[in-house]
């Protein structure tokens, strides 16, 4: 196994950090991997925003659902979906292309070009020795991110992404059994599979839970997502995404 | 800079490879790799298809637009927001949340659960010295691409990972300046700064393009962004992801 490989295997979310800020070498460094990832037919269709801004940090981090580690962490970013500069550059040439940044393509291309940027920048950071962890919890209320990092239309921020020098580890996440997510031709939906891949993971995180909180948590898999669920999770995102240009039609 | 922030900034999509085949235990590195994902709630909403099947990877090949590397690759990786094992754990339980499962929420979560995990999958196979290319080109026809692998209601196939050992190599394309990318405290939407950016971004390319083709290819970046839109890129997927059970409410 290279280095690479372990530092991606290793991956755990870092949700404490020293106060020890990015250097500006180290941010040039992590954008720079972020704008090296693959994107889709050449768009780019992404933004940074690097907030370095404390009064701007801590309205995000109340923002977010009051996490701390959205304030106190050494630099964050904020991905946005970005088809700003193609509509600009469209009006440059006296073209109108509003019809199609408003597909529902564009708007899937956006946040892939998004994601894959920001998975690098990751990577990247933990392989210099940073912790990481994203925040999707900006999405609670996307009205009042937009003002505070005064966004156009046709930007969309979708998650935060917090680095910095770790000031405590977490423990590493089980994730589904292969079989469950790896499919091999077909996608295999049989319900036999599905109920031995489901009861063996929920054993699993079970046990996880069990052993690092002295049995005082005991939740399965399944029931974490069935609670996440029934919070019905920010349901006004159809309508806000439209009213930004994405995903009209 | 270390070897990893090397890969990632070596990174050129290839688009040739060998006849060899990935291995078993390089098929397995690069799953769990992508596993090891950051994944937002947890919920792990995002399954890989992996297509070793001939017939199937020639069918691939011909639906994402006829290109050969499709079917000639070491192995070929279809990434799938999938939102199916929620659904069925819940109905389980006795609990319906077909419509969160169909909020544009968790559209999104989808999207960048399964790109984090692709992205993994992209920097831990380069690592090994593997090239790689993303195939947005399934979204061409995905009523046929679902038929192919027989996915169900509420899993959508995203985009195609190839992987392979590389038969030659290409160019790294220059990405837009850091400064068009990346903002500091809040989006730099002043028309100024954006000219300026495009027109420096636009030379580059153009020079790109001249010196690899011997002076043939000579187009700008804005060139190929606004000749891109007018293709109209797959306006079906609106009402398509809809019929799938994603992105409804």
């Amino acid at each position: 196994m290279n280095n690479t490989i372990e530092t991606i295997l290793n991956h755990r979310s870092i949700r404490s950090f020293t106060d020890q800020l990015l250097s500006s070498e180290e941010i040039h460094t992590l954008v720079e991997s972020a704008q090296a990832a693959s994107t889709s037919s050449y768009v780019q269709a992404y933004s940074i925003i690097g907030v370095s801004d404390q009064d701007k940090k801590r309205e995000l981090s109340v923002l977010a659902g009051n996490q701390p580690y959205v304030e106190h962490n050494g630099h964050l970013f904020v991905f946005c979906a970005d088809l700003y500069r193609h509509k600009a550059l469209a009006e440059q040439k006296g073209e109108d292309i509003t019809e199609l940044l408003e597909n529902t393509e564009m708007f899937m291309v956006s946040i892939i070009d998004a994601a894959l940027a920001a998975q690098n920048m990751s990577i990247a950071a933990e392989s210099m020795g940073l912790g990481i962890c994203y925040i999707g919890g900006i999405r609670n209320e996307l009205d009042k991110v937009t003002k505070v990092l005064e966004t156009p239309d046709h930007v969309l921020p979708l998650f935060g992404l917090v680095v910095g020098h770790p000031a405590n580890t977490s423990g590493k996440k089980p994730r589904l059994p292969k079989q469950a997510v790896y499919h091999e031709n077909v996608y295999d939906s049989s319900e036999e599979n599905f109920r031995k891949n489901m009861n063996e993971y929920d054993q699993t995180i079970s046990n996880y839970y069990k052993e690092r909180t002295n049995g005082q948590r005991v939740e399965t898999w399944s029931d974490q997502i069935l609670q996440f669920m029934k919070q019905k999770p920010r349901t006004y995102l159809n309508q806000y995404v439209k009213d930004k240009g994405f995903n009209k039609q």
